[in-house]
């Protein structure tokens, strides 16, 4: 039994690196890992997917659901996408006993628990490495090189597509608009973007993250999101001012009876490592009990980057069949009796330091008065810069606070805002707090 | 047989580590892994080691030998160091079919090959997480992780007492000697630091990446190894000048028939992100032809770092026992019959581009005489600087060249170095070539 059976779902991109690596560096992957791989099946809707790949006769088929019904085939890697006919195409595959592959981030996120569960159940393994940070072994440093650490927080750069767009932000003072355009162009960004750059695509792979470090169950509802829509140059410029860089960072704190984990643009000092991560790149530092700090960083998503992800699942499965053994690593990489259901702070209740841009009138008094009422609600003020620049009969009033409570923030900008010398909504932009990594 | 049975050899500063974490987190490493990781015997020398440590009576003793004879014990923790008393306990080990955990890179990068062939004999994994890159698990995503991936190259900082000591001049424009004893006094040199600052240790540490990487044995002998002892602030400041960084650099290429592997002071870019890997940190990029560049940081040596991966080999083997399997991932990576005898290059055969900074008298025609000289061996100048700034009668010119042979450098010094308006031996750094990270 030294061949390993796979059936490919789904002939995208990520299909198509997955199918390449697999026809192209069978021979080395089998001098590693001692099982031969062997793609059976490629099955894909769209009958010209498969062009540019040297199948044999009869590899590619259009029907999913012959694949994870075929006796032969040992592992069927999902790359459809989706949270339905791929839910219900793994659902069928683990109830024939075939262990599945997949980097579908958000069928994971939001219907993990059900279907390791199941997985279990049916004594078959549900890998899932390529769903967070494309190459980047983030879920193996996790749940196998870090299992003897208690992991105390996790900051990451997890979305390439809204890296990028920042990225250009910075580098060109081009409006959010045109950034996105721009990616779009060159096919870093969907036509349709919500997805990445609304947060949720961060907020799935930080609900997975979080799960395997700290022993929860998967939990996407309450994690904060906020995506990058609403970023400005102007923002970017007074952030490079104070020495910080906007990054969208998935963030994730354990503090033992809660957890604190939220996706937002955040500030970052310009001497962390993780605002030196441009463009469509990935980042993700980790911090244990015993090792400290690690960063692990490289291309997050891609044809080939996603491909090598799935294909060390693929050999982990492969290694696990030809020693006649299953779910080696709990797929949560706690044990299943051990999965807490630690609750996700609300928003309101996390403290940080904010960066606030008030929109003001050029008159004496305002600042007093801003001020004052940040004063009222506990709020104090690290420093203020007041520019020159009008924008639209307004001043940009800029204030970083100190420590301060997200709540009280919220009712003291809701007070500000309906002042009279006040004329636009307040922007604020939370701070990530420094990591001490040098 | 829930339980693992552990046999720790040397109490010093890593095992100390290991015993506080098989201790203080013994509930969390059995939650994540399914089985009992037990702290049976220490052994130590030095009786005063054990201190500090909540070890139960009985479990101190003086006599390594009882350890790797005890019947009871499943895995030995090598943790003495050295190349004699280490290798025979290992081997010991592994006779009486016990496991062996280890983080001594020297005996692996020396005696690897045997002590691998051995343990295959045997039945028993020698693991050896620890031995490079601290709490980074390169080992593991080189192995593991990689395993689609043929790996193209590897660039590395490695040792964490160079890469402070090279910050610190670099930071503070004191000496090497300087800043070699000021590393000594904060207890991040050893008393004999030869091992570090002679590039010994990188070395030992790209012996290891080298074979697990392109499948080839172990073979420390034939990598050329030069050290930090020679970089001045003079040379730091010009680099600084040019846009680099001065780093001791493991240097690894597969080129197919032959590996480019050597440890040498080298130049990099500022615009890198292994630039700014500094301090006691390490950090490896390596590049797959599937993953692309992938970055690794973090703590590469001390206590709990070093510790944290020891524990991760531990659970590994846990987990093997558990399921009743040994050598799930071979030692070196490729399975035994598929490790190639190939060929380090001798550093002669190298090209890279060259930093050279001549000592000349301050006359007409020195300029004409050396690029005359340099022009006969083939090698083209790519920036001349010629600083005004005399050293002991001698001005500094300062030359970088286009891609130039080793042999032809070292040539055309010789010749340089000879002639008369050259007042000492000429310095050459080695330029690393750009990775595309970005």
């Amino acid at each position: 039994m030294h061949e390993l059976k796979i059936g490919l779902l789904g002939c995208g991109i990520v299909g198509k690196g997955v199918a390449n690596i697999l026809i192209q560096n069978q021979q080395l992957i089998q001098s590693r890992a001692g099982i031969r791989l062997t793609l059976k099946t490629v099955a894909d809707i769209d009958t010209e997917s498969g062009r540019g790949i040297p199948l044999d006769e009869g590899v590619f088929i259009t029907d999913a659901f012959k694949v994870v019904d075929d006796p032969e085939i040992d592992v069927v890697v999902e790359l459809i996408g989706g949270k339905t006919i791929a839910r219900e195409l793994i659902l069928k595959a683990v109830d024939n006993g075939k262990h599945v592959v997949t980097a579908n981030k958000a069928l994971i996120a939001e219907h993990g628990n059900e279907m390791f569960q199941k997985a279990l159940e049916k004594g078959v393994e549900i890998a899932y490495e390529a769903s967070v940070g494309g190459c980047m072994p983030i879920i193996k440093t996790l749940r196998e090189s870090l299992i003897g650490n208690h992991i105390h927080s996790m900051t990451g750069i997890l979305n390439g597509t809204c890296n990028y767009i920042l990225s250009k932000i910075t580098d060109t003072g081009i409006s959010f608009e045109e950034a996105l355009g721009n990616a779009q162009a060159i096919g870093f960004a969907e036509a349709d973007p919500t997805l990445d750059v609304e947060g949720f695509d961060t907020a799935h792979k930080l609900t997975i993250l979080s799960s395997i470090a700290y022993g929860m169950a998967l939990n996407l509802k309450d994690i904060y999101t906020e995506g990058i829509t609403r970023i400005t140059p102007m923002d970017i410029e007074f952030a490079r001012q104070f020495g910080y860089r906007i990054k969208l960072l998935a963030i994730s704190k354990n503090n033992g009876d809660s957890v604190d984990a939220r996706v937002h643009p955040a500030m970052i000092s310009d001497s962390n490592l993780l605002s030196n991560v441009n463009g469509s790149l990935n980042a993700v530092a980790v911090t244990g009990d015993a090792a400290g700090d690690i960063v692990l960083y490289g291309h997050g998503a891609g044809m080939m980057p996603t491909a090598s992800a799935v294909i060390s699942d693929l050999a982990d499965i492969a290694r696990n069949r030809l020693s006649g053994i299953k779910n080696r690593i709990p797929p949560l990489s706690f044990q299943p009796d051990h999965i807490k259901t630690l609750p996700i702070m609300p928003i309101d209740e996390i403290s940080t330091h904010y960066y606030c841009r008030f929109s003001a009138v050029d008159s004496p008094g305002v600042l007093s008065k801003i001020s004052g009422i940040l004063g009222q609600y506990g709020i104090s003020i690290k420093s203020v810069h007041q520019k020159g620049r009008k924008t639209k009969g307004s001043v940009p009033v800029v204030m970083l606070t100190h420590l301060a409570k997200e709540a009280d923030i919220q009712r003291a900008l809701a007070e500000i805002d309906g002042i009279d010398v006040v004329n636009e909504k307040t922007v604020i932009i939370r701070i990530a707090e420094e990591e001490e990594l040098e």
